[in-house]
């Protein structure tokens, strides 16, 4: 059983994990040691692994478990680790979403399979998502339309938080998405409907104005989850020009690393350089930097870590 | 004013007509008049112009007003006339749709814009469409989502049927789309809600599994109007074998003609060697035939009118 | 090792082969079994298993392998299996191929990965492919992008084959796809690449024009087996019009059974209704049929069985 | 004739002009010629309209025409303006960009039209649009995959730059495209090609990085142009980290006005409240802002605005 079990109350930040490997594309998990102790020690309440970034479908069934209960296993006493199951069966996604509540992952998280192109058959399909897990397991619908294809209307989100008590978050990533997350909240309150705990991804590119707009932190996977922290943080205390220098002044990189799909060896590159994981490699088919991408991520480090210095030392 | 008004009783078979051009790529507005007449002769009981098929955005606005304005002064005494005014702009929509209603159109079909990605937007966009319209113009919803990019679910077009009395037929051509089709019909009728016309697109390709499902007829554009309206016919007589068998006879061409972008230039070439228009060109970028193409196409059409004509000499 | 190894001389019918469940959702080895049994006896040349229409993403890793070691083992000594091995990771790729060729499988399968959006990356995923696989695993290039998106010019897949002679097969489903055909065949002798098997999918929906286009069968998976070989037959045997009759006897259910994620489940119906395979069931999420799809169903049955005898006592 | 003819040697900011309607949707030519004026004293080295963000599908063509001959006629003595000329036929293509070029535009725009799905049909594509425009009217490549989905490789825009003089510039705004850009410039000069004039788009929201990789500026229309003229003079006077500095400043509007399809809206609105054009409508259906978007804009523009004062106080 886990120490925590993902909830309505969920805030703060959860880091979306990288997935280490080895120069030779093998599962690096003395590199996941030191990458779930770095995350801890950044301040983030909680981590969230095999999701997109964590390059989940390009695992083993048993690499997926190996790596999962090894991070569970770290901080299951004092961090929730939420699981990304999602996949194009039913069968595959119960069976290691049991696993994982079985290993004290607190909760998981069921992105729309492809092709669920109506609210009927959003609706349709998580009724046998909930079912097949169980309603002992709590659940984070992502909402990433970019790489699903499936949009979820306000309305249709609202009535499956009606509909299924399990649900419990929303990884909110639709962009743009500053006006939604306005309407997922009135129109939950409009109706009387549950508030469920709402995480931003999409890199954080839009952190301050998220917050702002009702958003409980961030699940996402910078690879400064200082800053994302900073913000959150900050935020929730009210400085919020100060939560916005912050996040300013990680910007260029922030931008930088959202790229799509390139962005992954942007941000396993700096873990590596930070000393946290051993080599940056992405399994085949991946991303990789050539010379010049590297030459460019200098001066933007360079530049993101002397203005972060400058606000540290200005303050 | 038109002598006719599309309205939900509308049945049997609305030919898309295809716009014909002559070699230099001119509007041919003399084939026009005789596909026009063409169209008629084989008992069609309505017209749509300026569809997908029509090559409407290949169109000059001046081309699409006059190509209009010909084919209904050709038949507004006798048959209804629908123009596709579907387009990026309301303004555009609007203009266009006036000019076609003035001059005597039945009414107009629209297909969703790009992008209308939930339900919300849908029944949103479809409010701006009718007001921009004007209550007096009856409108075709064209759901043809493999072109469009756009699902529109049961309970939305039910919704739309209910909110918008202008809505008055529903141009049927989503795919799989034959449980669709039931439940369309099932959930009106459950709910009470004003039964609007469907007529069938696709080619025809499932015409007679959506006529047995209550679709009320064909709009779509075979090269052989003949074979839709003589299934759409026998199917309301009852003789539901004599309709599908001779449906059957025609299926290889229906298929062939089927096929996306490549089908338009099939069309046309069997619409020319029935010496109805003059040439078979399509506006470019456009599709046209290889050598190879017609030497097949000579073979298809050669077994598909033997068959035809056994089946009549038989029956 | 396989006693078949696929080549570039394979022709004749490949089937796609359905996994069967039983109704509880569990693999059906026995149904399997019976089912490897009927498709041999419908006279095919080959079987292909774990494609798309094998619901493969839904089987654990290790249903996969039970399934592929239990065909393998029943037919390798007369019939070459090939498998689909088409993921995200190369990794899961390589190790599923290894494990199938060490069974006796006489080949792959590979559908390229979601993405590729230029020749370039065609030509580099594949490079990829090849490497990952090892050169003593041929394959097939699945070339389907109205399910992939992925979309290879004649010119890029001429290239694959000059630079890899492990590419041994092409399974031609582009739509429409008749002169890509013509041109794949006229392109690599003009250029003196060698020529490679063409077998062609969609259902077999344009299966006789392809025959006379240059193909060298069909690797599908129409619940008729036996039409598919057949036609596949009387077309080598110079026989064309007779190909194209029993051909058109069996097209509406051809359309039928073509109908996108729906079709599946009216093939395993047929087969199910043919007393081959126990459970019409598809694996959560998939697709069922309704009491409406099921009457309709019936009476296509009825109509192509009618026809086909028809044809048989004329001929 | 036009007093500037685009060419290879163009460099600087081509500002993408906004297209102004007053509240009441007509196209308001006044506000037209103030946003023209305040274009020209930013510091603009050209002028592109009826591009995607000009909403040029929007527009009537008689509206289309007079909105440009009102551009081109203020600035065709100083200024170059490049026409946006995109859409579905050649011939209204061709049209539209003869009544620009006799009006003295200095060149046009062409993005590839939807559905060239492979290298041999977007070059076919562009070999019969450069045809069907002659060879006196100089052409810019929008490369924008996120909307037309059309992926051009560097080898098969390397090509087309061989194979048609006509083609002077590539609007780059593939994303990720840093290494795009870097093969553009390195394949051509290993080739031997042509180099052409690259400005680059997406809101700017890379433009150091770009400028940095070979790119001769910007063709894109935020709302601060001031910004992007800067950031490119002072990277061409080699002040590369004042250039980041000034960019840095505005990045977080840049990122917010880079929101897909929302962006038009906040740049319409910040365009008004700066005094330069009388409303922000957008035509129907098109994005607005709530008051939410609007007290969230408020704050952004007062940050940005006082850092960029910083900047030039401190310096």
């Amino acid at each position: 059983m886990a120490a925590h079990r993902l909830s309505e109350d969920a805030k703060g930040v959860y880091i979306i994990s990288a997935t280490p490997f080895g120069d030779n594309g093998a599962l690096d998990l003395d590199s996941a040691d030191r990458l779930t102790d770095f995350y801890v020690e950044t301040g983030v309440d909680g981590i969230t692994i095999l999701g997109m970034m964590g390059e989940a479908p390009k695992l083993s069934a048993d690499e997926a478990v190996a790596f999962m209960k090894r991070v569970v296993a770290r901080v299951r006493d004092t961090h929730p680790v939420v699981v990304g199951v999602s996949g194009a069966g039913l069968d595959n996604m119960a069976r290691l979403a049991g696993t994982a509540m079985d290993a004290g992952a607190a909760g998981v998280m069921v992105a729309p399979m492809a092709g669920l192109s109506t609210e009927e058959r959003i609706h349709a399909y998580y009724a046998q998502v909930f079912k097949a897990l169980g309603e002992d397991t709590p659940v984070c619908y992502q909402d990433y339309p970019q790489t699903t294809g499936v949009h979820i209307s306000v309305g249709c989100f609202t009535r499956l938080t009606r509909d299924f008590p399990q649900l419990v978050m929303l990884k909110h990533e639709d962009c743009p998405g500053l006006d939604k997350l306005t309407r997922v909240r009135a129109q939950a309150e409009a109706e009387g409907v549950r508030r469920v705990s709402v995480l931003v991804g999409n890199g954080g590119l839009y952190l301050p104005q998220e917050l702002a707009r009702g958003a409980d932190g961030a699940m996402t996977g910078f690879a400064y989850p200082e800053m994302l922290v900073g913000v959150v943080g900050k935020h929730r205390d009210g400085e919020r020009d100060a939560a916005e220098d912050l996040f300013d002044a990680y910007l260029p990189l922030v931008r930088h690393e959202q790229q799509p799909g390139f962005g992954l060896a942007v941000r396993k590159e700096i873990l590596r350089r930070r000393g946290i994981i051993e080599s940056a490699a992405t399994r085949a088919p991946g991303p990789s930097l050539t010379p010049d991408d590297h030459k460019e991520l200098d001066r933007l480090i360079a530049r993101v870590e002397r203005k972060s210095r400058e606000l540290t030392d200005g303050s």
